[in-house]
């Protein structure tokens, strides 16, 4: 018997209409910001965020190197946090931007993305490996529903590698941004949009409106909101593609809210998740 | 008072000539291919292959992705292992291929280079995300006398991206190698070469003799002899630099040599680390 698995996409765009949210939380646990009282217990901080945030989100995005700084501990606390995630209800996508070959690339894919409940619903992952450093991914997407976001054009500077010009003239990343596109065709969802994204930082406005334009079914990630300067008003080409063709994530600006003002870090992640979902869908036009 | 701490490259370079070696075995533990006894332990599996290929090597490589995969615990296995070859004298070469921008750098870094005793010795990174994002391995360098290895042309194919032709008619990696020379000028230790090495893939041993050229002081870690198809005899030519200009690392033929024949896996893991040590110091020339 063959069970039918929903894509990510169209999970993920089921998401976005029901709670009319494009907006992802970053769980970036930095034990030098947390409150006080949980320093050592980056896994309760982080389920809080979860309950906080939950109402106003499409998906959560735990940051891998702030759990794998702290040791076996905090994968443990990883593991933890994308279990309470998920009995949420939320998607949770895995920002590892892990990237590797052969039978490594596989053993990634099966540590994030494979298994009777995988640990995420989708990975961050970096292309300078190629398409075979990708294969285990999208045979992962095929069999269990999962996604996969591609590093294409990152919010920082980064100029010395993604901005290269090629021979026919372009910038490195648009060809990356051709190949995620080619990569993620055969995994189009019902609602038209692929299983492979890709990460396009906000902070570029026109690059945004030129990888959607290239990649016209990729979900796009976009990160740089707040604290690294993109401005939410400047993404609405970004959404083009529907009302789930991109997802705009914040981090530091909701995780350490309450340091900008009183009360219990909770309230003010939640508070200002609820804002900034808010000003995304006006942004988006939809 | 300021601790003068030898750097990365002198440190291994005086390791190679103390063990005529310029062999890396990778540490790999794939579950389905260790000995039936051993496949609840895969730390004491990779702690056996540390005493076998002791006097062999200038260096181990454990590949984080086979930890990563066995979850929390397989990652306290990680930090068993780096432990052990640390106590048996060895260089321990976290193969992580981390990327990531702005303080998720800073805690890849922290995660693996730094601290009083740091995890590793030396972690293999990926160049996508640009300089910005290599400052926090170069800083480590600098403070705590560790090292980075940049991936520049990877051992698969990977044509789609690192063969892309530049405005000025070279590939990408070569383009690649030029910024990985750049980034470890500052670098050099007192043998000449760079804290910051490069990985070429020994299956292109054209590409390993220009990239000689390119990154004159970086360190070559060449992956992809044995089972990927790569001749020792090929790599002469990444010696020119000195006899610790470049390792050859050897995982699958080395930790799964048992399966060839009889007997421990020890004992054929240590005879043909032995075998290729001595096949690699006639192939340097020195």
């Amino acid at each position: 018997m063959t069970v039918a698995t929903q894509t990510f996409a169209d999970r993920l765009a089921a998401e976005v209409e029901r709670k009319r949210s494009q907006l992802v939380v970053g769980l970036d646990p930095r034990v030098d910001l947390l409150p006080v009282e949980l320093r050592g217990d980056v896994a309760r901080f982080c389920c809080g965020l979860v309950d906080a945030v939950c109402p106003h989100v499409a998906a959560v995005k735990p940051q891998l190197a702030f759990f794998e700084r702290l040791g076996p501990e905090g994968m443990a606390a990883f593991d933890e946090v994308c279990s309470y995630a998920h009995r949420a209800g939320l998607l949770v996508i895995g920002d590892g931007k892990r990237g590797d070959i052969g039978s490594t690339a596989r053993a990634y894919a099966e540590a994030y993305l494979e298994g009777e409940t995988p640990r995420v619903d989708a990975l961050t992952v970096n292309p300078y490996l190629g398409r075979e450093s990708i294969e285990p991914y999208l045979s992962a997407a095929r069999r269990n529903g999962t996604g996969v976001f591609v590093l294409v054009k990152t919010s920082n500077a980064g100029a010395d590698v993604q901005d290269v010009t090629l021979s026919d003239g372009r910038p490195l990343w648009q060809h990356i941004a051709t190949l995620v596109a080619e990569w993620g065709e055969e995994l189009v969802g019902e609602i038209g949009l692929s299983a492979v994204g890709a990460v396009v930082g906000a902070t570029h406005p026109r690059a945004v409106a030129e990888a959607r334009r290239l990649m016209p079914q990729a979900i796009l990630l976009l990160p740089g909101i707040g604290a690294q300067g993109g401005a939410v008003a400047d993404l609405e080409r970004a959404f083009q593609s529907g009302p789930a063709s991109a997802l705009v994530n914040a981090s530091r600006s909701v995780n350490y809210a309450f340091r900008e003002g009183e009360g219990d870090y909770r309230q003010a992640a939640g508070a200002e998740a609820a804002r900034l979902k808010r000003e995304i869908w006006a942004a988006s036009g939809w």
